[in-house]
């Protein structure tokens, strides 16, 4: 197989990383293949904020409730954004509302496209990474912190750094389990939930650190039992985006 | 760098392809590599359709309006799915209620890092592809034709095969203008929008194909003018997926 699918193959989540930052002209090259990602006609609909400055990273990784971010070399938010398009709007006298789920879907996705490419890269050069969900927690003083404007808000972050340990690549459904041939298929699931629960099982026993007994649809089920960040519809309005 | 770096850096959307279909053995390690993607809290909220059969990928073309989907060798429907989990939950005697627009947002996540390590993944090995959000013009019938259930609805597609050609690489906006450093910048973007402007204006003017006079603030203004694909609130509500 190739080098990319070999790095893919192996992607664990790094949540340490050792001091020295990643040199500047690697970080440039890693931007650059995250811009080479696809992007729905052409929008470009992302922006990604660097932040290195200690006191907003602290800040923000209490906000985030993730001390991961203080510790990472490099830490970034990936935001949805509408606004450079507004002001590509404005240059030719045209108003631009953005005002329904289609341009809220497309800026996400668009933004997520931008993002797997830049931990790939990374990984391919050896560093690490984790995303950071967690700038869903307090997404309006995060927002404030580094100046978001309307029509921009934060999706995700992610931490890049010298990876300082790896864990054991996390097994991943069957393969089976989330692909479908013509016709989405429902009847499969219990079978295929039932063998991957044993392996989740066998792994979260086995795995080097932080062992449980626990497997697969138990902890999802636990996990999902709950509403999680149901202040993200208030959010998400009041950064100016329409979900009509 | 790296063979990574080079396959994201060199990324263009492929549109015709050979005949000839992907072996069974590339492809098995090109979605394996998608799954090798992080997910939020390991939820994989997933699915991906392949469609194989003539007649359902013609459909298909029809109602997402784009005839390239007929002509690939392989064509893939990307799906948020929230249903595995609900089978996960009840398998625990746990009722879950998907009924914010954070379970929406991490789906919608999900599945666009699996797919972004498809296409890359493809690429590495020499394919080419193009993402399909045409799927989205007709989101309804493109559904019940590859029988989708509630808590599940198709994001975009995919076309995957082997380049019949290549266009260029398309310049992407300057770095600077999407990257920010500890602090969103507005400033900025006047004089960036303009010398990309320039940019995207030779490119379009002197591309092999589809040569036309015009640049990227004007072609944005101009698609970002109406509203688009205006039934997807509905549609997504329809799946049983509710944005609160």
């Amino acid at each position: 197989m190739s080098e990319t699918i070999k790095v893919m193959q192996s992607h664990v989540s790094v949540r340490k990383y050792l001091a020295e930052p990643i040199p500047k002209e690697h970080l440039l090259e890693i931007l650059k293949s995250g811009q080479g990602a696809a992007t729905s006609h052409f929008v470009q609909a992302y922006s990604i904020i660097h932040v290195t400055d200690k006191e907003k990273k602290d800040k923000i990784a209490e906000l985030a409730k993730n001390s991961h971010i203080s510790n990472a070399s490099d830490f970034f938010i990936f935001c949805a954004d509408l606004k450079r398009l507004e002001v590509a709007g404005r240059k030719h006298g045209i108003v631009i509302e953005h005002d329904n789920l289609e341009n809220f879907m497309v800026a996400i996705i668009d933004t997520a496209l931008i993002a797997q490419n830049v931990i790939t890269a990374a990984e391919s050069l050896g560093y690490g990474g984790c995303y950071i969900g967690g700038v869903r927690n307090n997404p309006d003083p995060i927002s404030k912190l580094v100046g978001l404007p309307d029509k921009v808000f934060p999706i995700f972050g992610l931490c890049l750094g010298v990876p300082a340990e790896r864990n054991e690549v996390k097994p991943r459904l069957p393969l089976d389990a989330i692909l479908h041939k013509n016709q989405y298929n429902t009847e499969k699931y219990e079978s295929l939930l039932d063998e991957y629960d044993q392996t989740m099982n066998t792994y979260y026993q086995q795995r080097s650190t932080n062992n449980k007994q626990t497997n697969w649809t138990e902890s999802m089920a636990h996990f999902m039992e709950n509403k999680r960040r149901v202040h993200m519809r208030e959010f998400v309005e009041s950064k100016g985006f329409h979900l009509e």
